[in-house]
């Protein structure tokens, strides 16, 4: 069906972002997964065709877009070439959303522009070793220096994506102790800079996917930081945190979805172009249903997708909406690329083949941002269960 | 999410609808499944709260509407109250069409008016026993009498729905024998009065579901049938019969999306009411989790419904993308509707409860208006395989 | 794979069972379907052929085996042949555990001879409206008179399979009140003649498939059974109900396989039979992958039960292995009988093709025996969780 | 359930296997994970072992074992660790039986000492690039020198597992040009020695899972091989490629049902010691059906795989048996793993966790040893279909 969801401007978008990912990622795609990371000065490149600066207002620096659709077609054109930016989505679908928040005047003005540029690349640190989703239990601190000029940061922060080549680091940590009333106060967001004393990048982690992203262990032995880098106010992170997460899951149902239809195609050419026994593959009725499944299945997730940016831009995508278009698509997103990489044959096995990457990248959409049990338990609250 | 796709008019209709069957069906239902059809004045309450006159154009009696949305607001209302208007869909969703698109103005004005106040019952009558989904391999023949007067057709149907009430049914015909260069040539539609001599209704056919829809098998012995009562051209048939299926399927769909709709409404109502062990049976993660999924699911079939809706009201629906919608709902609408039924444990076995007729009424959706082995050939189509 | 499970004794039986069902039971079945119920005096054929009798000591006129695959036979057979012995599966699979544990020298002998010849028809009758499956909780008393001669009985049963034709229900009633300390004790077996002043069955339900199988609701109103007909100790029914119930769920087992065997043969000989577009719809891959696939699963089940069936004979079959084996073989039945459905195209919706009504009727297997959600508990249990 | 298919040999073989790899692989296998292979002389601890020369007659320095249940036992033993032995697993499982079978009496003694001991590796090439599973099209060739002491071997091989390591690779080749009446006439199987001239290694390929075992790329260049090293009859490989082909299938099924096995226990392991919220993972109710419901499938490959096993040492597992077994329990341990990994959470996602490597492992379970595709059509030819 026609899609109404994006207009002209989308479009044109569209069409510097295909050529820009043809002409400066495909070629070196392959180098970049060997390295587990993306090279540095790639993030300038993305600076400078103006990725990081979207949704950032222009005075700025930044495009002052509004509209959500530019990440969706951002993602929609890296999944269809079966590449992506590396670590570089937590910059601008995960950090930006606090700075611009919770920033203020001061802090915007200082890490804005650069961040835009590319110079300052940002990742965010909540996950502990042993807490995992349970952000309440975390044991990293930050006291108040005596002088009251910075905070003294202790602790570690574990499954950091864009850990590696951060310049900064939105670092969640406690600056006062839970107490039984209210587990969840206390906690605050402190930007550090990732050259500080006592700031360590641990082992970068090995996925099962995701390879261009650098994933990291971060540890902090009393780091000092300016209390000029606290983002918000002091204790006041937890409920920050929950604000940005139905857009982070409209991103990741986006993405579920975007990595469905390019497995299709995929997919389809290969059987196309492929012959067993003097037949095309293409040719045989399992393979012609089997994808028309997937086509169905891609459908469906193209109108859930659909429907939830529409909402968003309009302001009223709900916490439960984003939890049950995160849910769909992903959870069908494993089944339909599965079959694709099925069709394959021994070559769906094959890193080299795209279909490989994304059957590996995929499966932790159904992880990150919210586990599908997670989800669940959004969707059923918000049935009254 | 929020539906954009009924206006107030819909939602007026909807009130309607609503009441109408509280009023005149639920009470009766019952009785109406025991019988296996439903009384034959109850079609003319049908008709005299305009039901049937929706679509047709306001000079011979009906509203003139043009939405197809109207349709969709009865499908949902009949499935939120667990019930059916029997046979009568076929008299507007499949009849209708026919009727409508290749009538000529003489047969409109004479057969019209009466469709609208329900005192002219249609069915449909292709099926062949032993022909299946292969029309062009029919057998009924309708010879043209040497006057020219009329056709004397002879032959037998099955699966006709409707077909016990039915005064008037549109039976496909061959008016000419296949070729082998034209195998789908010489099909032509005559409009048969019931109650013309050698017009004999066969077995009433038990289903496993749908039990208040009459399914009968036809059989026709040199039944006469004036010239008048042919519909559209001679020998034209087949290609008529391909017109109204995005249209059909579109009604399936919708269909298959609000029987899992109201499956969820079922169930939530039942483990919230129903304790064992002392726990509400919603209380458990196992049954929050089961709804949660479900949920989704019916998001995303509104999703693809809704999108679907607006499309074949722009007049842009295309076959693969009813195919498409076709498919996907109604093979999820079975896993949906099976999970509903289990979380009732022992009375989602009792014909009593409407979760039970559900999973009976729905197993047909993927049969009807073409399997979904078909809608997956037509898609496979579209895309080129 | 060749099986190993059964000797020349069951394959012996098995001609004859396959006989017998050939003779008496397929030319009747549509009538008894439609009675909703098998006749009374076919109940004494089954008598007559030693049905009833396998497992009944040859003292008490029985044969006196102890082997339960005399009853997979059956059950194998019955399913082979798309019909089944109405209720009385109750009478042997779920009553005589219970005359043989617990009845005394006194009862047997009284009991048992007309028992197995069909003159004495059983049922039992545990679940109450409102408790479901949560027994501890059952409402129904029985309160042993001043001269202690009898029980008054009074409350009300639901779901009572048999209950329309049974001479004597095993009807569980509480003799002493739960106390906090013991939820669970008090509970008494009584074994009710159904012509008993005040015993009363209700409506027969319907149901959504075992449509020769009679359902009842029962109600006692001071109904006065002797204390002759107590079976076993008063006050210790709890412990007695879970005693058979491994070999129960190894019975629901047997028949999800056999029901699925039998499905995966209507679809091959459906599908060989019948064409479509001039082609066998056996020759198309899609129905050949379908079909395989099914068959693999059938392979699996047979592979489980047959292990069962030596666990069980061995007296190793454990409450978690049983119930392993109805969840894995319930829930994999479903999936196979939908897919040999589909195959069937529009026939399949058809109750007069054996297949609707397996597809109808082995929905209850996920349910009765104790429902998939409960088999989950015990297993995740029996896994230390 | 009780397995009955081990004997205390087979036991006592397993405590030794368990040992040896939590001595021997356990501590070095991350290291051998980042080299993409295991060290070469880790082979010649398991010649020393005794691995290799299992099913060797002890006449060549084997043990003279006929039953394919050590293999089965060392599959076990390797998944619950949660490693691999490498690409030795061609070595014993697809090399052996083609020497053991076809090699001459001068070849059995020439190789057959050092094939136990690990000094010569063997790999088997069919697969090419481009053919696939479509051996009749292959295009590598072997002509017989004019003075008949050789053959020259040209052409190129892909997918080649244990083809970096090898010291022989069984190389299937065209001695003859394919006739229009018999494609799969012609093909031979040389022994080659990898230190031939012209003979060069390609690509190693990288793999979404099985890192630890090499695939490569083969090349051929005029490679002389001594017709002393032609394994069987010139021209008839073809009918010998098909015959091992259910043993190898019954392996692939063991693992899949061992990797399934181990995957339930890594699960368990990881929710009973992981809390979120103040809770053990282990205790919520969607935890406990999760692992209940993998159990039951695990129990089900289990009873699959012990029957094979029995009918495989019996003589009697057909193809149409291990093509069944192999889609069952592949299809099944897809499924159980990805259940098991989503326990995991981010956990899952990293390869540190053996679920990940498991996960990206038994993926190819599906494809190689033939396809789920070609597993079907396998049993759909023995359905007569």
């Amino acid at each position: 069906m026609r899609r109404t969801v994006f207009n002209e401007d989308h479009e044109a978008f569209r069409e510097t972002i295909r050529d820009f990912i043809a002409a400066e990622v495909v070629p070196e795609y392959e180098e970049w997964r060997e390295a587990g990371q993306v090279p540095r000065d790639f993030y300038k490149k993305l600076g400078e065709l103006g990725i990081f600066g979207i949704e950032v207002p222009e005075e700025y620096g930044g495009a002052g877009e509004t509209s959500f659709k530019f990440n969706a077609v951002i993602t929609e054109e890296l999944a269809r070439a079966g590449v992506s930016f590396g670590g570089s989505s937590v910059h601008t679908a995960l950090c930006l959303p606090y700075i611009l928040k919770y920033g203020n005047e001061e802090q915007k003005r200082r890490w804005l522009p650069s961040f835009v540029s590319g110079d300052l690349m940002t990742a965010i640190a909540m996950t502990e070793p042993g807490t995992g989703s349970d952000l309440a239990g975390m044991k990293t601190t930050a006291k108040l220096s005596e002088d009251g000029t910075h905070y003294v940061l202790n602790g570690a922060k574990t499954f950091i994506t864009g850990g590696v080549l951060a310049d900064r680091v939105l670092v969640c940590a406690r600056t006062a102790p839970a107490t039984p009333e209210d587990r969840r106060g206390g906690i605050s967001i402190l930007v550090v800079d990732t050259t500080s004393e006592g700031y360590a990048v641990g082992r970068k982690l090995e996925k099962l996917g995701l390879k261009t992203s650098d994933t990291a262990e971060l540890s902090f032995t009393d780091v000092k930081v300016p209390v000029e880098d606290l983002l918000g106010e002091e204790g006041k992170a937890f409920g920050y945190l929950a604000h940005n997460l139905p857009q982070e899951r409209l991103g990741i149902a986006v993405s579920a979805y975007a990595q469905s239809a390019a497995a299709v195609e995929f997919a389809k050419a290969y059987v196309q172009d492929r012959e067993v026994f003097g037949k095309s593959v293409a040719s045989f009725q399992n393979t012609k249903f089997t994808l028309a499944d997937c086509k169905a299945e891609v459908d469906a997730m193209q109108a859930v997708v659909d429907r939830a940016l529409e909402a968003h831009d309009a302001g009223e995508l709900t916490a439960a909406d984003a939890a049950s278009a995160k849910l769909f698509t992903t959870e069908h997103a494993a089944v339909v690329i599965d079959k694709c990489l099925q069709l394959h044959g021994g070559y769906g096995y094959m890193m080299e083949y795209p279909i490989a990457r994304l059957y590996a990248d995929t499966r932790v959409t159904r992880i990150y941002g919210g586990t599908s049990e997670v989800m669940r338990s959004i969707v059923a609250k918000s049935m009254g269960l």
